[in-house]
């Protein structure tokens, strides 16, 4: 496939255009075509036998199946160990929240379930509405009573029934699913069963493609690093893999209750007082599986990790700069984790490590210093001079 | 997979939680994990046969493997046809623009360039500038002098040289390939052969998962739209295709230059004055591929239809509020474009279409109209009441 041809005049030519004027492409060979390969779709359902129910009919259908990015530019950042980011900001709302709302939605159908809820104010609600939306449930999100504004209108925009709730909203998560009980409703908090089984996703695709000895993720309630473990010992189970990664997981310093409790070596997590961190979404003062995340770090020899701001801020930009990766604050807490701990040499550089990065970007409004470029103004006739000058200063 | 187990105290339970206090997950079977499948990674790069190079090492060796997403509450609004939603805004910079970009990335470096460059400021420019981050590339964007700061921000994050450029912005695409021939920077416009191929890709997933009568998807420049029809024109060659799929091609009324000479019976396409529209990221005035997407449509059977900013909105919040995905204003045009086809006519009840969602919403900043819930206050105590109510209205 190196010939370039005009659609129009069918002559062969070089460069973008045909003498004719017209664009040239490139031509290809009928053999090779007729040779395609069929993959199939590289969605979470090819789990299945490890799922508790089918693929609901929309959306949730298609979740899944998100890109291990190779980053040879961040390898030097981790001691020289091969970093791969998977990249959860693929999915349709964004996060990985995705992977558990699919099943966590078509459970609920399956059980016969018309409604929907969940506590959030983030990306989680923003999952859980677009979901139902698309299979056509009623959803109900139950967000504090002085949500952000622009939160609520990326929530509102799959049109979900919004319950402001006033009082405790540490104790809302338990309430919202006492509530469910009650009524019926299916509750798909962050730590719940069914959303653990789609949040194991993750792991299962990454041991799928790759054999890291260190998996690196951001740590908040605990349910997606529960998935993470729940998939480590499954495939130890099975015999499918002989050394298991070891599972690290990133807090801010801001809000660690996790990390905290990994440094006094104790088994269960202590609430904290929040306090502010660039990270917000992960900050989360009394994570529901605490405990469990605990015993997944500690039973696969890794550790839980806190990070401060500038670090965060720091790893952030450096996954756009030099892996091409924007993404959420929150998601850059692995990369700090990762140095620091390349750093002290619990990763190797003839380790493989891959970072979990569990959102993009693009769903949050400026965090953090915006970068303002250098930009140089020039008319039409200095283009060339400008390209040139940039050539000599490329590596 | 239906036992729900502590993972603590290993007792089983229903719900959420053990009685123990622990979160439950769900129970599987080792011989189950044993078969999981290992299916290929669903990159682009599958078509390797049919592309120019080789895979790059970095970001761009991941793009491609899109989700296909039926959606069945859009059925309806083509008058019954199957509707699926081909979600390009998975991609990593959150557009369909990721795929020319990987193999124009690719081929410039094959070729030995170590500097790329492109004419935008929007999505095309955040892709470069990443995917040349990713793979060490300097990186050259020329942009209007007089660009929105919101975009050049999202730009710079992956810290390319910025050109603000002076002059005629619609003489700037010609002068930039001219710059480049004389440079030897590898110059990424929007329809030249290597992103073509890459587009080409879109094309080759839809056709490989599915078999519409009908794709439609929003035109620009006519780069995409030629890769679609490079697609739809190899895959006949290939014997693959019974019945290729019609390709019908959307614009925003406000720019409208190919619709309009498609209308016309014209076989290539006059400059327009730009008038003012939502659809701002396909809104090109002179398009330089309008010949080819003219050619697109009519080899195809298909048509180029203008649709009105209000039709646009619509389609946008529809696909939000019965699809589950937000995608960018210009990304609503197909549905707009598909529901215009249906009602006379050219879209029938039992058939196929494919919309290509080329990017998703989350990039832009609020565009039209934001929705404002209808959001009730209530106490902890209130919450189970909320939700009956809910299931009461649910359908």
């Amino acid at each position: 496939v190196t010939d370039r041809v005009c659609y129009a005049c069918g002559a062969t030519g070089a460069g973008a255009r045909c003498a004719c004027g017209e664009p040239l492409w490139f031509e290809t060979d009928p053999e090779a075509v007729a040779g395609w390969p069929e993959t199939p779709e590289p969605s979470l359902w090819r789990y299945r036998a490890l799922l508790p129910c089918d693929p609901p009919a929309g959306l949730g259908a298609s979740v899944g199946g998100t890109p291990l990015v190779r980053a040879p530019r961040l390898d030097a950042d981790v001691g020289g160990a091969a970093v791969r980011v998977k990249f959860e900001g693929a999915h349709p709302t964004g996060t990985f929240k995705d992977r558990g709302t699919a099943v966590g939605v078509a459970g609920a159908t399956a059980a016969g379930r018309d409604v929907v809820a969940t506590v959030s104010h983030g990306n989680m609600a923003r999952s859980v509405a677009a979901h139902a939306a698309s299979e056509g449930l009623d959803c109900v999100v139950c967000v504090p009573a002085d949500v952000p504004a622009e939160r609520l209108t990326a929530i509102a925009r799959h049109d979900p029934t919004v319950l402001r709730v006033e009082g405790d909203y540490g104790r809302l998560y338990e309430a919202a699913l006492a509530a469910g009980r009650e009524t019926g409703v299916a509750v798909l908090n962050s730590d719940t069963p069914l959303r653990v089984a789609g949040q194991k996703t993750t792991g299962l695709e990454v041991l799928e493609r790759s054999s890291p000895d260190a998996v690196v993720l951001p740590v908040s309630s605990g349910g997606h690093a529960s998935g993470l473990w729940k998939t480590v010992r499954e495939a130890v189970a099975a015999g499918l893999v002989d050394a298991p990664p070891r599972l690290y997981l990133a807090q801010a310093a801001g809000c660690a209750p996790i990390a905290e409790a990994f440094a006094r070596g104790d088994e269960t997590v202590r609430p904290v007082d929040p306090g502010e961190t660039v990270a917000y979404s992960i900050a989360n003062a009394d994570p529901p599986s605490g405990a469990r995340a605990l015993a997944a770090a500690r039973e696969t020899g890794g550790a839980v990790v806190a990070v401060d701001d500038d670090a965060v801020l720091d790893a952030r930009a450096a996954l756009a700069e030099r892996a091409g990766l924007f993404v959420e604050t929150s998601c850059a807490t692995p990369l700090a984790a990762a140095r620091d701990l390349a750093a002290r040499g619990e990763v190797g550089p003839d380790e493989e490590v891959v970072l979990v990065a569990t959102g993009t970007g693009y769903t949050e409004r400026d965090v953090g210093d915006a970068p303002t470029p250098d930009a140089e103004v020039v008319g039409l006739d200095g283009v060339a001079d400008a390209m040139r000058a940039a050539g000599d200063r490329a590596p």
